[in-house]
């Protein structure tokens, strides 16, 4: 086992890692911006070292200091959390080349399901549903015939496309040319690669996504789905597990096509496989993510499993000691993402100083976060401050006890999205388990039209 | 099922319990001393009466005031928490007659268990083990050669005692006639019954006790042990789930004979058999708890089972949803109770308010608290202002986690007994699990030794 881990994040997922670590023996290094002096991830490690400047940019995303740190600070692994560094394929590449174990899938595994064109080809081959659509097409009018054949509304899709760049849906041939070449020129400029395939858009979805731990000797247990489709501009606000819309069977099927998604890549440590789910129970892969997901206690909570432990022990070259057959869930799970935002403005984020803070507790309430009583909350980081997770025996009581533990929850000094949280806890559609993607968008134009 | 419920109680248990209920969507009677108006438990529930002055015979053992707050309010049921009414079978006796529903057993099975004697005999017959002894003698010289026949060190139990009084350990013949005496007359004066039993006295011995759920159908759920040998003047310090003394086999046998011991006495609701357990694994009846125990959270996060709405259900007339095979343990749990209170003064009780409060959080931690920011800890009340407890694999890992969890804990303003916990932590008899009841003691003057 290691000795000694850097935790290359801030906030709430650098104050998890470091308990896990110091729960299993292992010593803490911590890395922080300027602004970020008085964290409390700072506060728990045992070393901590400033890597830069207030801008993500100049310190967490600061890969020689991040390097410099890890190597004289004697850590034997890095731990990247979520976001920042996490699937940065360089940089784990350039851990490997120091020697430094990276705490996830290798650089090449990171490499070729980052390449989403490569991604869906590999997953096909595997057996795994991929939407209907074509591979890379570089001639436009070879493009437009593709995208008559597959039908319209589609979506094209650069290659090395992210964060909602290089991705245009089309809904009619007429717009398809002008919309083909802009997204490919804008990924051209983004990410140095034009290169562009299709998809079939298809609409409505729920976005469910299936938990995999994978060790190195080719163990892999399913730890269930989250179901994600509470989103609002592609950031998840509320999860759960189960999905009110998975029967056993469909269940069992996307079960069984994540883990052969893991097996097609050889996959190793904990990765994440999104599909979307159509109304008739159809499921499409969408991408694997290749590092612990922000909403990754949603599934602790409801199998008992530490994930995070489970990531250290199989860097560490562990096994897994628990089969598929040994993993229940329990009840039901819902987390909600506690953000420093205005919802009545725009949900502008908000920053500030905490005066007060009372955080629920009690049976079955988890809370995780990185802000304390006087904390000042940074202007240059994600609003998200904690999350807030439930479990009880039904859907319709966790969502009772969401409801109770988010107005126990008193954070003052600075703008929360508290109240709309409990609000779209009672809106219907969410109550029955009806909602897709389109939910917030649907739920956001109800309440402008009613207030 | 009721949906509306007066809480009897104050503090943690208070808060445990109005959260218990919102969570089921039960309407919450907080009842309040002069002290608590602005306590945590006023503030969550849906309607507060203050019953009565700070002291707690002027408010919370105000029977009439309580029963006419029930009344008035529509409360059709009365959760006691612990300690307080929770076993006074006069309380439970004026419930019944008022056809409010009192949600723990019948004031005869409180009765029943609360005579010593009577609670001895029963169990005796119903095959449950007890303590070598024998039932009340009235006379002096009948005592003295029962006495003799036992052997020393033995108890002297008054079978009214209760908090430490009536009750004398006698080393040897000689000291028996005066201590005889003396614990018949002390028990007379304080509880108007002189009647003393005699029993063995087993040392040394570990606290361990069973856990039931009794459903009013002669369904009986038993949810495993807990040890609580970790104890300062017959108040527990830290319990653990599972005992690191009991091997399966002692463990089924005390299940049985806990299971034993509810039916004999029919009994309905939560309960808990608390046994002697000794070197060679003999185990002994020592009573039973009719109420919640304050370690409840420790079975509720090491099963899975939410106790305090079990009890809810039970007292509404439902039926137990699991059976016993449907019941297992994850991991190890540790609770840590929280004291405001000075070790290094001899644990002298600490008031005032509170200026800085961080609490744990994270993975499989759990807080039970009713203290907040600002908050005024009265002098009127019980030490305990929380139960940390912590959930791991391993009891190595849950001991590290619950280091970890107390040294994030910062409550200022106030005395906590924080550092002493974690002290007990360290020592080599809690690690290797080896502590009996005694620990305490030993633990004490070693550390007056090294000071």
């Amino acid at each position: 086992m290691f000795s000694k881990i850097l935790i290359a994040n801030r906030g709430e997922i650098a104050v998890r890692i470091i308990r896990a670590c110091r729960e299993m023996g292992i010593s803490t290094v911590a890395i922080y911006s300027q602004a970020d002096k008085d964290a409390m991830h700072v506060q728990l490690a045992d070393e901590s070292y400033c890597v830069g400047g207030n801008r993500v940019a100049d310190s967490y995303l600061n890969i020689p200091a991040i390097l410099t740190v890890a190597v004289e600070s004697g850590a034997q692994a890095i731990h990247p959390g979520y976001g920042l560094l996490s699937e940065n394929a360089k940089f784990v590449s350039l851990c490997e080349q120091c020697n430094i174990n990276f705490i996830g899938p290798t650089s090449s595994m990171i490499g070729m399901l980052g390449d989403k064109d490569m991604a869906r080809k590999t997953m096909r081959a595997a057996g795994v549903p991929v939407t209907p659509g074509c591979d890379i097409v570089e001639d436009v009018a070879r493009a437009k015939a593709e995208a008559e054949k597959i039908g319209f509304p589609l979506l094209i899709k650069a290659r090395s496309g992210g964060g909602g760049k290089g991705i245009r849906r089309v809904d009619s041939i007429d717009q398809f040319e002008d919309a083909f070449l802009s997204a490919s020129s804008e990924a051209q400029a983004a990410f140095g690669d034009g290169a562009c395939y299709l998809e079939k858009f298809i609409f409505p979805v729920k976005h469910i996504e299936m938990q995999l731990l994978c060790d190195k000797y080719d163990n892999i247990i399913c730890l269930g789905e989250r179901e994600c489709s509470v989103q609002r501009k592609n950031q998840k606000m509320i999860e759960e597990s189960p999905s009110p819309a998975l029967d056993e069977k469909t269940r069992k099927q996307m079960m069984i096509a994540a883990v052969k998604a893991a097996k097609a890549v050889h996959y190793v440590n904990a990765g994440t496989v999104e599909f979307l789910l159509d109304k008739e129970n159809n499921f499409y892969f969408m991408e694997m993510n290749t590092r612990l997901q922000v909403e990754h206690g949603v599934t602790e909570m409801v199998t008992g499993l530490d994930i995070v432990q489970w990531q250290i022990r199989i860097a560490a070259g562990a096994k897994l000691t628990r089969t598929q057959d040994s993993i229940f869930t329990h009840g039901n799970v819902i987390e909600c993402r506690i953000n420093a935002e205005n919802p009545e403005k725009g949900f502008r984020p908000s920053c500030g100083r905490i005066r007060r803070l009372h955080t629920p507790g009690g049976s079955f309430v988890r809370f995780d976060t990185a802000i304390y009583q006087d904390y000042f909350v940074p202007p240059f980081y994600d609003s998200m401050i904690g999350k807030l997770i439930v479990q009880a025996r039904t859907r319709p009581e966790a969502i009772r006890k969401m409801k109770m533990a988010l107005s126990e929850l008193t954070i003052e000094g600075i703008d929360i999205n508290r109240n709309i949280l409990a609000e779209i806890l009672s809106d219907e559609k969410f109550v029955t388990g009806e909602y897709t993607t389109d939910f917030m968008r649907e739920f956001e134009e109800k309440r402008k039209a009613e207030s």
